[in-house]
């Protein structure tokens, strides 16, 4: 069977870095937040180790950003999350689950403080903008909502910092781990922060002018050659191993953050008036029933998870399979599984029902 | 240049007939309300032949469903859209944009009554299931705010009413445009409406529990074997001389209804309360400065409106063209096009300023 071609058309957004991109020899897209994310270049697996050994650059301009400005923007934001935001700084970024009135996840955002009356949130695949202007409509805040034209550019890899030095100065390597500081280059400022969709490390650029978007790509492509810079994007195995959570493929509107792991980020207590308290402090109280979990599965060669493999113990459902990849390092399939509270103790023996019959796995603590 | 592939995850959602659009041989998709919407099974040309002369059958579960339901649903309805619900009746399907505060478009649904404390929002390609919650949040309306498990399949084409018919009984044939009955089959119920996303005439049928999907896509095809029934999906070229309008192509959150050629649809008044109404009582005021038409292109082989292309009149910016396609039956390229003003009037000769350089063109009216 061959894989199906993706129909690109002005609803499936293209980038200010398409070109570069298609240039590049990108193979297969997805489509996040209604625009093009690239997945593969050459292979899933020769863009994993060259991604663990190099730098890469990454077009996540789908990686949308809600701006949040005025004098309520504030008190918005902490509407939005569970997270308790009253000792953000300016220059943070802050990694915010955002739920419905039931504690339900809409989006795992990373939320940057750029001044005290402004924020951009840098959305997972959901039109979190939506939610944030009904929100603000409906309760009648003073803020401006809107999604402005920026785009963000990752760096990622051991090799990254060189490269973003190269292109920003050395000024950049002293940015810290979810941190970010405006710098010029050219004349334009971009956002630049530590942080990105990989264990790797490295930084994302946020461009804020999509005129520029492929002078910035090819001044870094041009400051990555002694780094051996290649195109690249947010890795299937990689991310597995490293126990980055996708929203949509490892949890949903179904899921609280107390079962997705996030419950560290959620202060959840009377005092923070946020969307979905209620029902979140009722889930500290009982406790979550299930929880993300890795597993390394016993099989080689299976299927993309394109939808949940059950997990079973005996008769028992224990959770289901929500991202799997072959590592090839370790030479094991790795996934990400929602394990039911009986059974996910690290070193569980389980079953996982794909389709192409059920393989022994154990459940492990990610990243690997 | 070989075009890209679709990764497929669980976060581009599979449908419940997902299993058989694979069977029947599709070849491309697109992602739609993070889910898959099958484009091309033979050739664009080929199914588009096929559905002007028979039926197809299409999965078109990624119009999702946003259940509105409980004392202020009516109430809720009506600030979410311009067009004026008064009169709307049990059993009736309006098709009914939705704006923001601004009268910017956020999705054109239809939406159907089935209660006078229930309605579905079948909607176009954003997460407006976001934008109702986050306003009955903030507003505070007895209201339930949901994504059933309800995917629509459509069945379309000149034979369709044969089909369907053969598969719901006779009784079928009497439902009205845009109107809907429920229909029983092997006891379950389903959402029977005369509606779709084509101009030949049809049906969309609401799977209400996705465990019927591929029998309810069995038996319609079995159904169909007399009439030639085969898989398809909106088509491009069919629904470009049509003037079917595709959200996130042709109108994004930039545009008015009114630019959109919908103002038919909106009765903005004082005493209509919806979101946006102060905007677009302006814009009432001051009429549209431009407007959805339709182009004949004098092109063949040009590639795919990724990006809009511009149209200009000697110097001047005209407007642009958001979806276009070769017509082999029209034997000319067809386009929907934003124009201004100044030349909209069909008839007026403009620039298309194609990827394969300047094209002369025609304003005309659509459907052709």
């Amino acid at each position: 069977m061959i894989p199906p071609f993706l129909s690109i058309s002005r609803r499936t957004r293209s980038t200010p870095f398409s070109r570069r991109v298609t240039e590049a020899g990108v193979k297969a897209y997805t489509v996040y937040n209604h625009m093009l994310l690239p997945t593969v270049f050459n292979s899933l697996e020769d863009d994993y180790f060259h991604l663990r050994e190099s730098a890469q650059i990454w077009d996540v301009a789908c990686e949308r950003q809600v701006e949040v400005r005025g004098p309520d923007a504030a008190r918005l934001l902490q509407l939005l999350t569970p997270r308790d935001l009253s000792n953000m700084q300016i220059g943070q970024c802050y990694y915010t689950p955002m739920v419905d009135e039931t504690g339900g996840m809409i989006n795992d955002p990373v939320t940057l403080k750029l001044a005290d009356d402004r924020y951009w949130i840098s959305i997972a695949d959901s039109d979190l903008l939506l939610w944030v202007k009904g929100l603000s409509a409906g309760t009648r805040m003073d803020v401006a909502v809107t999604e402005p034209d920026v785009s963000p550019l990752a760096v990622q890899g051991p090799k990254a910092e060189d490269v973003v030095a190269a292109v920003f100065g050395e000024r950049a390597r002293s940015i810290k781990f979810f941190r970010f500081e405006p710098m010029l280059l050219d004349g334009q400022e971009y956002i630049v922060a530590r942080s990105g969709y990989s264990k790797q490390g490295g930084f994302e650029i946020y461009l804020q002018d999509s005129a520029y978007g492929e002078s910035l790509w090819d001044t870094i492509v041009e400051a990555g050659k002694p780094y051996g810079i290649r195109a690249g994007g947010p890795n299937l195995i990689e991310r597995v191993e490293g126990g980055l959570l996708s929203y949509g493929n490892d949890m949903t509107r179904l899921n609280t953050p107390h079962e997705c792991g996030l419950g560290k980020f959620c202060q959840t207590v009377d005092a923070i008036g946020c969307i979905g308290r209620d029902a979140l402090i009722r889930v500290i109280m009982e406790g979550p029933q299930r929880m993300i979990r890795g597993l390394k599965i016993d099989a080689q060669g299976l299927p993309f998870t394109v939808e949940p493999w059950s997990v079973t113990v005996g008769d028992a459902h224990a959770g289901q399979v929500t991202s799997s990849a072959w590592s090839p390092r370790l030479e094991t399939t790795v996934a990400i599984a929602m394990i039911e509270n009986e059974y996910w103790e690290p070193g569980t023996a389980v079953v996982v029902n794909t389709p192409s019959g059920p393989r022994e796995a154990e459940v492990v603590t990610l990243p690997l």
